[in-house]
């Protein structure tokens, strides 16, 4: 058994972590770690744990490395860079949920850390070049190796899945493409706060940060590492009332010889053997894939105006965080890919 | 007091219109028919109106045509093509809200029977070059002298206000202008079925008639006949968790020379006066607008792609159906336009 | 035209009365009082009142007491008895939303203020004895000439309503009368938090203060006002994942001669020309008062068992609060009861 | 591996089968059988299912009693008692989930069949007498050697669990237990109407079937076979706008020598060694068992007013169906009580 090392073990990529752990066969978490909630058992943060996990959740001082194999930060942005160096020199490799190692340059998480309005300066900007982005679908071989791995945002996993065949396969015509993203409550975090307040949220749909997002920068950034052109990504996102779940929808030109069928093959075929990855012909659903790792997508041609059509769906909570970073871990450790991973939504 | 008959009462738009004339100073709701629930009190169908509205739901054949200045069809397709001869060659003015009197030519009709999967014979083609579309910011001089007016459906009016100026303007570059749209749960009207059964539509985000829903042919239509260059809409409808209200984010090429301030003023300048129109700088919420008549568009230009980028957002019940026909009726019995529906949003 | 303050103009009650004076014909809001968004616009505090009331948000310290006829406290509790004096020596009547004046002794209010967890302390003693408790069902005479008006909280008003000719009648046999209450989100007002956070609340019911919620106090004190013998309230709330609305059933033991119909009848009569009251012999849904100030009741005899089974249900924010407050009012400033407050339920 | 038939397995009932089987070590599925949707993939039906039971939905005349060593009737009522004989003579144990065979009088079974308005005919009459009620937590033992286990009703065991330690021990002195239920929406299975219609439901709770719902003739008869005193249950179900869960709270007069303490006591020791029993001193939240097997019961007793006062929360399609007929399935099958069934709540 891994010994599994939780920091930002009572929100809910922290919590996410736990329950997939306690399923899977070849991790044992040994520590649960946070900020908050010190001293307590994480079943009195998260009372439907109770019986099932009651460890107690142990300060930031009290990490015992000696114990750890693997640790995953589910931390806020710019805690994990604080704390990387006694891991990276300790050489236990490290899955960060937040933004902090999504990046192999300072200048691309500058532009990140502005879109966020945070603080630009990078406190660990000497491992930067040492980390790898956790697409485990494209990515595999260097998840493998890495001592650091930037897990993806949630909108991001989404459109990243979702255009990469077409974007490497060089049949998007258009520079840029356009991304209608529609994400459930949850997507904030476990912080309560205006936007996420029951009485405001029950029946309202709103954009927000209209094109400047802060995932957008690591999908340019992935998209355009395999891309013969440039492609810019105008993103809209959307907060629907939804508990988890996100759903985008994807615009470009596409090249006059692709049709329906060439686009299905293609994704197939791009993504065969990617036990995750779903294509499909039907309308997606968030229900298709809610508590699951398994991103749905369906690529399409519009008839009577020749554009390319391509919708993504994801738990944002699973394949969009926590679900995603066991399957990194997984690759990491030498476990199987699915280990842990392979159940059905939960429906209704 | 004008004197209104509603057919089509015990649907959800017929339940709009009684909610509406009830508190409007110049009409006086007549007759309420339907072809369920005849013979019981609107307020046994809907409990709610006990003792606001207790009048008794009557049969298509008991309709009493001396006592109507105006009817309201509130009824789904082919109800009212059926009916209108009667009306039309009694000169009682109508307005009609399904698909029915949309369109001037059985061309258009046919495009949307078709999408609609229905057959697309026309029972009163001989009228259709009589009909004006509902759209009273656009059309109002026609309304006010129309004998049929075909409502507009509730995607098509968010659609429409939102492009217009635009269009009309002629600042798009491209042929093919993008619709994303998010409608809650009651645009589909009251008729159970498994698509808005709780336990599916509660976690749930979906697309449906994905390039081929019925409103594309009347946002076209009103758009081409106010463009220099044929317009085309991808049109991708979406049904989010919510009850009331509809987002639709738009997204075209842009002359170089139009940035935010140019846009803001174009829609600003178009719709001075427009009582129920609104532009604003904010990001859109549905819940700005529920229970109004209000569309709240906001026009904006992309600074990174050059994209123009609008949102525009209502109430799929009342400036999407029953408010918007009430706004029609003011103008064609001669009220001021706002009459009866200028009520802030239902919050929370 | 009456003048109106309203102090705590920025929360969920003082939005309610914001709506319903814009349509009252009686009241015109003369100032907007509140310790947040001082200086800011209602309408950027809650932007769907753009257009409709534009007023700037005022400190406290800025209000005029020349020119107010009436002043509405929409303030949590401790904050009207710091201001009750200059209201009360300047002859300025006061309804105020708070348990602060709920109460005519110090012994009711310091356990109501025990259940709360807050300090016992009250800072307006002297007054208590000149306030009248704000049930216009039961104490319009006292209402039209108080110069105190505690407005009751929202549980408790549904449980007074539906108890109240029961036991003053003196048809129920047991001390103790069981009261389960369902409540929306909305009743902890504008007050984001966990227990109110979206992913925490949409698919949760729970029980809290189980024996012991703040409003048991006043409803034992009116019933037991009216009734010969003492009764208690065992009152079990809980939260539901609803936006606006209470449910309340209630059951005790009834005397044998007291039937379905004898039950009906007592009520009918006992609510005779009380227009907001509405005893139904139908199942209660919140839906049919949402957004409005009716009080739907149910009173009923379970014939298995012989129990009393009432039900009762309101509008948390309306006849819960603001409604009821400017009912209140009507009968303070003279004008019609029903002012202002007669529309049909928001649905769906 | 154990060969189980799933007879109505496109109801939510088969599909929480299919759920839990899929993960259970000593079951396969060998059959899916139901009356609609025959010919086509379960995962046709539920799109979620897609690669994880892709097994073809056949028609009950295409059952084959060679290949089954367990069969679940997850059926409407009156569809079990026409095919029970088939397998009652074939030695094939049933698991029954709806009222068909609950009961071992014909007697009881008309009270429930005229409860829910229905046809009081029972067509197997002469196996009542060798059913078993399928409540583990009292009858595991007659369970393991049971041909045929009537699954208890969903409101029902939620009941019975809160009730039974208190009704055995004696300490309840009130003839009449009050029980005020709520459900989520899910309770009334996959069948699409009014009720659990979108628009109607998100925003409404009610009362319904006061006082004669279906489930109180085994509640009664469960406890009653327990106590010396005959007890009676008001019941008041109520639906709240919730996808899965129940929450019931329960009163009744208790013995003056019996407080919070003693009460938990005699819980917690009654329930000594019951996996799925979970007894706690805290507020039940339905979240708390959300997607799992377990009942969480909290028994106290109001100090004020000396009234048992107890809470229990469900999973209505968990521990209220299938997850409770695999448990029974494990009893009588010889497997650990446990298998397949310890999971955490599935949170947020």
């Amino acid at each position: 058994m891994k010994k599994a090392l939780i920091v930002g073990a009572t929100g809910f990529g922290g919590l996410g972590l736990i329950e997939i752990l306690l399923r899977h066969k070849g991790f044992e978490i040994t520590q649960l770690v946070a900020r908050k909630d010190v001293g307590q058992k994480i079943s009195q943060v998260f009372p439907h744990l109770e019986g099932f996990c009651d460890m107690m959740v142990q300060s930031p001082e009290d990490i015992n490395l000696d114990n750890v194999d693997i640790a995953f930060f589910s931390t806020p942005d710019k805690a994990g860079m604080q704390m990387i160096h006694t891991f990276y020199n300790n050489n236990i490799p490290v899955i960060d949920f937040s933004g902090d190692f999504r990046f192999t340059t300072v200048d691309d998480y500058t532009i990140y850390a502005q879109n966020k309005g945070m603080n630009i300066e990078h406190a660990a900007a000497d491992v930067l070049s040492h980390t790898v982005y956790g697409l485990p679908e494209k990515y595999a071989e260097k998840i493998k190796k890495a001592k650091i791995v930037g897990n993806p945002g949630c909108f991001a996993i989404a459109m990243i899945l979702g255009l990469l065949p077409a974007v490497e396969e060089g049949i998007i015509e258009s520079d840029t493409i356009i991304c209608d993203g529609k994400t459930g409550v949850s997507g904030a975090g476990k912080n309560p706060g205006e936007a996420n307040f029951y009485p405001q949220r029950y029946e309202d749909v709103n954009t927000y940060r209209e094109g400047h997002h802060q995932h957008v920068v690591e999908v340019e950034n992935i998209l355009n590492a395999h891309s013969k052109n440039k492609k810019n990504i105008l993103f809209i996102p959307q907060i629907v009332p939804l508990n988890r779940g996100i759903l985008v929808t994807m615009y470009a030109d596409v090249k006059a010889s692709i049709d329906n069928n060439k686009i299905f093959d293609l994704y197939t075929s791009y993504y065969h053997n990617k036990p995750f990855i779903h294509i499909t012909r039907r309308s997606c659903h968030t229900t298709d894939v809610r508590g699951t790792n398994r991103c749905q997508i369906r690529p399409s041609v519009d008839t009577r105006t020749g554009k390319l059509f391509i919708t993504s769906v994801i738990d944002n909570l699973i394949k969009g965080q926590s679900g995603n970073a066991v399957q990194n871990a997984n690759l990491m450790m030498g476990f199987d890919e699915t280990e842990g991973l392979m159940i059905p939504a939960f429906y209704p």
